[in-house]
């Protein structure tokens, strides 16, 4: 047995509430090298007589289950009652070599019944609620429709900035605007609702000079470009109204130059009562100019990535705190929204967060929060700050797998699988899943326009845990490639739309959201794993309720023998799926 | 290569500021598998041209130095600046049998130019101070002294306890009184300060029934049977005159059962106003006796262990969070008390040790807090909640590899470098190490009485990282077996002190003083650990400092060839170390 590789760390996602009433315990091994895994368990205080007539630890053995292979590790999980709320616990491990080992707090050691006698197990010595991640149960039901304000559509010409283009004519660049706004958002909530989609997540609609306005100028106001705060209110009311969700996009990593509190700094130097609120090196602040304006050098002071007109605020000045924690209310207590995506989130600190959270969902109980993370985010996600990140690492996962095939489907599993034992799983449930946005190159045009592979990609990825999110503009068909490519106009001339997208994608939301339990807290399994012929198979379970999905990213035709009804397929014909089908079945 | 073996975890003990300048990294791989790993770090957006007149990531490249071995793993270990705060790393690893890989924050991967051209790295978005974990630098130079307070010294017979017996004059029971007072604690300071300890930890102070007072009745009161809060004032002040700190113990897990909020409760039932404070399950509160008072069944409320007379509080309401953080703040804003040690600590919520950490550190900010946690204690310690835990795993490991034998010594080496490296450095420096509390058996009877052991392992305790705790007595030859045996009365007649012994504790305590800079924050290193003989070598190393100690718990001579002079020594002569004989050298 390779003991080197086996690990488990309490209190962590890998021993946690996974709601009131279960705890759920994780153990890594080595790939494929034990037979079997029992837990023992038990309250620390509970004794009971043994034969010979000795007190001794009473305590349960429970088989584990390996749920989750990789490459490298397989992962076993059990999930356990704790009546008396207190908890200790080994792990009896059972090589394929058929050597046996005892698991405990402090070491490993052969199996014995001596050694039962002498465990310094693993401790969770008492589970509280309080301390238990809870997550909202909402987005687990949630389809999310991503929308980027001043291109999605124009509902008031009134409000378009100088030098608006007329829509879509031209290309968008970094500096170029045409006149989306809220209003046009209000507008088409009932194309939004014939689609399915019931949460929307807004880029930033602050005031603020660019067009993707994430250089804030002033949190506690609507672009004037975008409309007034009267037009949010009419959104937010409409969309509810609806059934939808808003989620607004918080930018508190930096500010942009042009902010009240920047400009003073510019002005007043050192003597600026707002000379704290950010990271300044050295007065009076400057930089040097290149050629690319988001580029400078020998700045003075801390910005986002290296532009000079996104001055980084300190988020451990009292005072900022409570400024950034006043505009997060605001549009709670004001507006009523539901949501907060925070732009930048892993460059702010741990204990900002904790306020923040605290500070939301003590207005909405089930706020729901996600962080901008390209990377594992067990930290954030672990301790009341972030409900969830952006699922990046696992989206890009599936591209790679299936739309760029730079990794094997093997290679993809496996990633998914070590990903998804990153958090716990109630996390898991309300990642948002994301195939593009405007940080991204669209999903089309990663699949080389061939829409036929976006769809398989865009089923794939409703399929997993997770809360799916839409990036505007796909479901008609739209592409693009880097930013400022993927912030092209929406289309809404129905002669350029893609109806057969639409409707697919229309299709894909309303199984989603019928199967939303099932889809978000199921089993997942990875029925077959094809490289030769480049199929995958998913199946998705939880009691007795059943999907099962069959995708074909080779060249090949295959055949699948079976006899219910699908409930979603393409290139799917007399049990015969031909390259770049899929069909979901459902029981 | 066992890529299965490889472990990092960013954001963690793995990955963390261990000062305002320097950040660690840290890397678990298997057992000697590896012969080089190095680690490619850089700002995330910083880049660079290379010779294909490409952009890419600019990053440095460091050795990792393999610092800590143990049975299975080997830890790999770098210390970098990171001048702009913003980090992202990844691995090159070169295994025993040359084959290279890299490792990030997605995969394992053959090592080629290609890959690190395609690298998802580690990411520590942002270092910030705030969330540094920050110990208290006086801890690392303190020697603690635990004291019970009943049975260190009667100082004011007027306030013994009805039925008080004379001194030592029998053995103790659970429910027998000596007349320990804080006034007698006063009186021996001069002798604490000629021993040379400069931190002294008082078990419970606070009114209670029982002798050892871990049944709190009232918070805010000294227990009339150890003196009055004037008394307490004149024990913390002569105590800080004496440059020594005051540590108490804080019972916050469970009441005891005669408090008033319980008492009202047992009479007013689900009525009580503090019906809310504990765990109820079913009113009237209610429990069958068995012989051992410590122990009930069928008991209707939440209790500490098993026993009726401790009902364990709910730190989840808001009113007792109040409550108890009012008692925490008191001493320390009317007695200036230095540090809580906090009983049961890992049973109460970390919602509850946040605040608690908050509420004490904001009055003085290198205020110190222990958690009671007999096991691994990572999620106390990497959060603000405790500073560190009783050290118990770790000096356990040492008690058996070298006191009972029951481990090998290099078991027990295998077992301190692993618990080493469940904590940040900073948290290990300030671990409470105790051979022996009032919780376990006395150090000599785990000796066997053996003197020259029991000097070996107080020697090897103060040679490790962590603050040193000596259990009243210990200095002056006292034994004794479980409770309540261990706490027997302080020996003060002075032709029954053994005067060795407190010579050697003496000069232990000032050579751990003197050296407290090394000896605390210092690397480890066992140089030798040879289990035939059972010899083990330690050094420990600061800049150009070094202490190296050899111990000879086995039956055979040995020698030892150096020509320094011994700092402290025992059983040796002429470089001849006998059994149980041990020897520091200093350079």
């Amino acid at each position: 047995m390779e003991i080197s590789a086996i690990y488990h760390r309490p209190d962590s996602e890998m021993a946690y509430l996974v709601n009131e009433d279960l705890f759920q315990i994780r153990l890594k091994t080595k790939h494929n090298d034990l037979k079997k895994v029992e837990l023992l368990y038990g309250d620390p205080y509970g004794t009971k007589v043994n034969e010979k007539d000795q007190s001794e630890w009473a305590h349960d053995v429970l088989a584990m289950e390996r749920k989750f292979q990789s490459e490298y590790h397989d992962y076993w999980i059990a999930n356990i009652k704790v009546p008396t709320n207190r908890l200790q616990y080994a792990f009896h491990l059972v090589g394929n070599d058929d050597s046996e080992y005892l698991y405990d707090d402090r070491k490993v050691v052969k199996y014995t019944d001596e050694a039962i006698q002498k465990l310094t197990c693993f401790r969770m010595p008492y589970l509280h609620q309080i301390d238990r991640i809870k997550t909202p149960d909402w987005v687990k039901k949630t389809v999310w429709y991503q929308i980027f304000p001043e291109r999605f559509a124009n509902g008031d010409p009134q409000n378009d900035p100088q030098g608006t283009l007329p829509w879509g004519s031209v290309a968008p660049t970094r500096e170029n605007f045409f006149g989306g706004d809220l209003r046009g958002i209000t507008q088409k909530l009932d194309y939004l609702k014939d689609l399915g989609i019931n949460g929307i997540y807004l880029c930033p609609i602050f005031t603020a000079s660019s067009n993707h306005k994430y250089d804030t100028i002033d949190y506690f106001n609507i672009d004037p470009s975008f409309g007034t705060k009267e037009d949010f209110k009419e959104l937010v009311d409409q969309a509810h109204a609806r059934g939808m969700r808003i989620m607004l996009d918080a930018v508190f990593n930096h500010m942009g130059d042009f902010s009240m509190q920047w400009q003073d700094v510019v002005k007043n130097g050192k003597k600026s009562r707002f000379a704290n609120w950010f990271h300044i090196k050295k007065f009076p602040v400057s930089y040097k100019k290149t050629t690319n304006n988001e580029f400078a050098t020998d700045i003075t002071y801390e910005v986002f990535a290296n532009t000079p007109h996104m001055p980084k605020i300190n988020t451990a000045n009292p005072e900022v705190i409570d400024y950034l924690l006043n505009i997060a209310t605001y549009w709670i207590k004001q507006f009523d929204i539901d949501a907060w995506r925070l732009d930048v989130a892993n460059e702010i600190d741990h204990h900002f967060w904790q306020k923040f959270y605290q500070a939301t969902h003590a207005i909405k109980p089930d706020f729901y929060v996600v962080g901008e993370v390209w990377h594992s985010a067990q930290e954030w996600v672990g301790h009341d700050e972030f409900d969830a990140a952006m699922n990046y690492p696992y989206t890009e996962s599936l591209i790679q797998g299936t739309v760029s095939q730079e990794i094997t489907l093997k290679e993809m599993v496996s990633m998914l699988n070590e990903q998804l034992m990153l958090y716990r799983d109630q996390t898991n449930q309300v990642m948002l899943n994301s195939l593009d946005t405007h940080d991204t190159v669209r999903l089309l045009r990663l699949c080389k326009e061939n829409k036929d592979l976006a769809r398989q990609a865009l089923v794939l990825m409703f399929l997993q845990p997770g809360s799916p999110c839409i990036y505007y503009g796909t479901e008609v068909g739209m592409t693009g490639g880097f930013d400022p490519d993927n912030r092209r106009c929406m289309i809404w001339d129905s002669t350029k739309q893609d109806h057969k997208m639409f409707q697919f994608v229309q299709k894909l939301i309303a199984f989603r959201k019928e199967n939303a339990q099932l889809l978000s807290k199921g089993e997942i399994q990875w029925r077959k794993v094809d490289d030769v012929h480049k199929v995958v198979e998913i199946e998705r379970r939880i009691n007795k309720q059943k999907v099962k999905a069959i995708f074909n990213f080779g060249q090949d035709k295959i055949t699948v023998d079976e006899d219910v009804l699908p409930a979603i397929e393409q290139n799917f014909e007399n049990g015969n799926l031909q390259s770049q089908g899929m069909v979901i079945y459902q029981e």
